[in-house]
């Protein structure tokens, strides 16, 4: 296995501080970054103190990026934009993982945005052109990656992107979550796909009141 | 359980004639449409070869639809606006199953198309607003249904749509495929992620040579 220095910015959030915690928990060292250095230290400590042995830190995103070799967006979609532009010159080069899905909100439940890049994945890929992007983690529920221990065993994370070691590295940090490798589900504009689709498990969560998640059947598992 | 009189428009496609011989096979009585009734009955009668004991014939699609109770959409995207458009009297009132995916292939592989209207589904809905429309059964392998024998039943068969005595009808038929009801995801706005899902799962079988299917983990099974 390898170990990665992986910064997840929003990691005060709840997906990034469950993603964080199960790396964390898996041996990778991890940094939180948050615009507030004193919330990201928080969340950091949270964490420490249900995995003592953890490398986990916090600090403001730019010094987050700045250290890490993986950097995970886990941001919301609202700002999304703004945040990647501003981090563009440490972001250039890195392997950069976006679990952000666009999602809008009203009587009839969730539902996909318009995204004029096609996805954020996508977008975050145009507005840094070196950054290595990758789509994942966009389904696992930020509730279960945090209040249970278990491994999410009965679903897959997806993994879409251009650059092929960039991806293997997102199918390798899927282990900590899921127990097993992310499934490659190809290029970046599946993107497209993979974001919105989180719409549809928030929809089924609601009508039959659990928790739902994402399993590929037909994969040598 | 209730007994369906079921058309597969498109039934003589490789999607509609693997519908149709699940729902034969499962005591529904099924009229597969075509342009051609000849082509119709012909593949009728592939279904009555496998499932002798099957109410199964065919027709040309206004009358497949004129004797049906349900309706199911299993047509290419490519001219499915005109061919709805031309069947809505008939298609009036009834409950019309969509299981259109509107893909496009390129260098990079599958994707969705823009749809105009959203999605297939809400397109027929908005070109006969009287017709009880849901989304389904985007996700089976055509080859599967048709050339296996048994359920499918490492995967989920979602059903989306806004009239929920209709979707009860296709929750119900997604026991023929899968062996266990379909899984209610929401309006039927969410077909905007259910038929270019079907991009995701091409992709899937393009990397790793096998014919995937999506199964939804955290429900009671």
């Amino acid at each position: 296995m390898t170990t990665y220095d992986v910064a997840v910015i929003g990691g005060t959030g709840p997906q990034g501080k469950g993603l964080a915690y199960r790396w964390a928990r898996h041996g990778h060292r991890v940094v939180l970054g948050s615009r507030s250095a004193e919330r990201a230290q928080q969340a950091a400590a949270e964490i420490t103190a249900r995995v003592p042995d953890a490398s986990v830190s916090g600090a403001v995103n730019a010094d987050a990026v700045a250290g890490a070799d993986v950097v995970v967006l886990a941001v919301p979609y609202d700002g999304h934009d703004d945040l990647v532009a501003a981090l563009a010159e440490q972001l250039a080069g890195k392997v950069v993982i976006s679990c952000v899905n666009p999602l809008g909100f009203d009587k009839q439940g969730a539902y996909g945005l318009d995204v004029p890049g096609g996805s954020a994945a996508e977008t975050a890929a145009a507005l840094v052109p070196s950054a290595r992007l990758v789509g994942a983690f966009h389904h696992v529920s930020a509730v279960t990656l945090w209040r249970e221990e278990g491994y999410l065993d009965h679903e897959d994370v997806l993994v879409c992107g251009d650059d092929a070691d960039a991806k293997a590295v997102a199918i390798e940090l899927a282990r900590a979550v899921t127990s097993r490798d992310g499934v490659d589900a190809g290029r970046l504009r599946i993107a497209r796909q993979l974001e919105p689709w989180t719409a549809v498990l928030i929809s089924i969560n609601k009508r039959y009141k659990t928790r739902s998640g994402t399993a590929i059947s037909g994969l040598p598992h």
